[in-house]
């Protein structure tokens, strides 16, 4: 769909009909999302699909009340976490993509970057992973939509080491947002925005 | 463009041609930009464009020098910055919002909201803010390059209150990234994405 035709029709939707979307819909899907750029390149985001009915049923636990049917009720439900262990990851993409970088390239996730990484302050890294996640999101619900489904994000949830737990996943990921996704009859409306000259100056 | 085309074709670019981009363009690209989503659409972005020769000169000073040159020879430069006045921003857009805004919601952006914000913790806060920064960021990327321009994301810089200072911005802004865009004789080409397999499981 048209870039901007796209852009004006995605609106959160939390209704959906409960059928289920193909697994394959869901990785390409995150296949495109996953074109995002992130911070050096060091996409520090990690995608979890729920499809085992019993961990939805746990994960809907941590959900506060008012998130739990758009939960309940999508086609497929995507955690999105980050990788917190930057200079491992770092060194895994020197690793993997070592015949796609340049020798440059290669330096800097091989030892420059993991240096920097380890030199991180708490809340700099942080805000440093969540800008990251900020940036696949917006990229998922784009191509989400433009899949023909419609999506939430749901930042409402207990975003702790239980929800590792549930979903069997390394400590390494941080929680950061729940995904809801799927077919539904409700194409959702324009949110209010507020009017540019409250969120633009010239300087 | 059409948005896959346009998803496959955005890469940072660094090198810009000096040439100014109008404040127009610019502003439209913002609008489009704000169709971001973001949690409790609070819309927690601020948008400052530095038209200002003597502020752009002053803004490389806190640029880290690799960095330096895409910032002094783009069409147009924007900083973005956070709100950390949630609360605030929150009863703004009840009161502007008015008309638009259901009962409910009302509500909510006048007491439900500024009471949980203020309740939100340092860290929280802060990731709140990031994640909202790196969703209006990748939207953003997407209407600089549907307009025709290109453009890159930069954290690297000293984001201190020195830059309100330097743009004359309120310090209750946050400087989050600056995005220097523009016409550029490179188009950019992709970077390095790690396979499906090692950002991806199924639960």
């Amino acid at each position: 769909m048209d870039y901007v035709k796209l852009n004006k029709s995605r609106h959160a939707v939390k209704f959906f009909d409960g059928k289920k979307i193909p697994t394959v819909d869901v990785k390409q899907i995150i296949s495109a999302a996953s074109l995002a750029p992130s911070a050096h390149n060091i996409q520090s985001w990690h995608f979890v699909i729920v499809e085992s009915v019993e961990k939805r049923a746990k994960l809907l636990e941590e959900v506060r009340p008012k998130n739990r049917e758009q939960v309940e009720q999508a086609g497929a439900v995507i955690v999105l976490f980050s990788d917190t262990d930057l200079a491992e990851r770092s060194r895994e993409i020197a690793r993997l993509g070592g015949n796609e970088l340049t020798d440059e390239q290669l330096l800097n996730f091989n030892s420059r970057y993991p240096q920097m990484f380890e030199n991180f302050e708490e809340l700099y890294e942080s805000n440093y992973l969540s800008i990251n996640i900020g940036l696949i999101a917006m990229n998922l619900v784009l191509a989400i939509k433009n899949y023909g489904y419609e999506s939430n994000l749901i930042l409402g949830f207990e975003r702790t080491e239980k929800i590792n737990d549930i979903l069997e996943v390394e400590r390494r990921y941080r929680p950061e947002l729940i995904v809801p996704l799927g077919n539904s009859d409700t194409k959702g409306k324009p949110s209010y925005r507020l009017p540019q000259d409250r969120i633009m100056e010239i300087r």
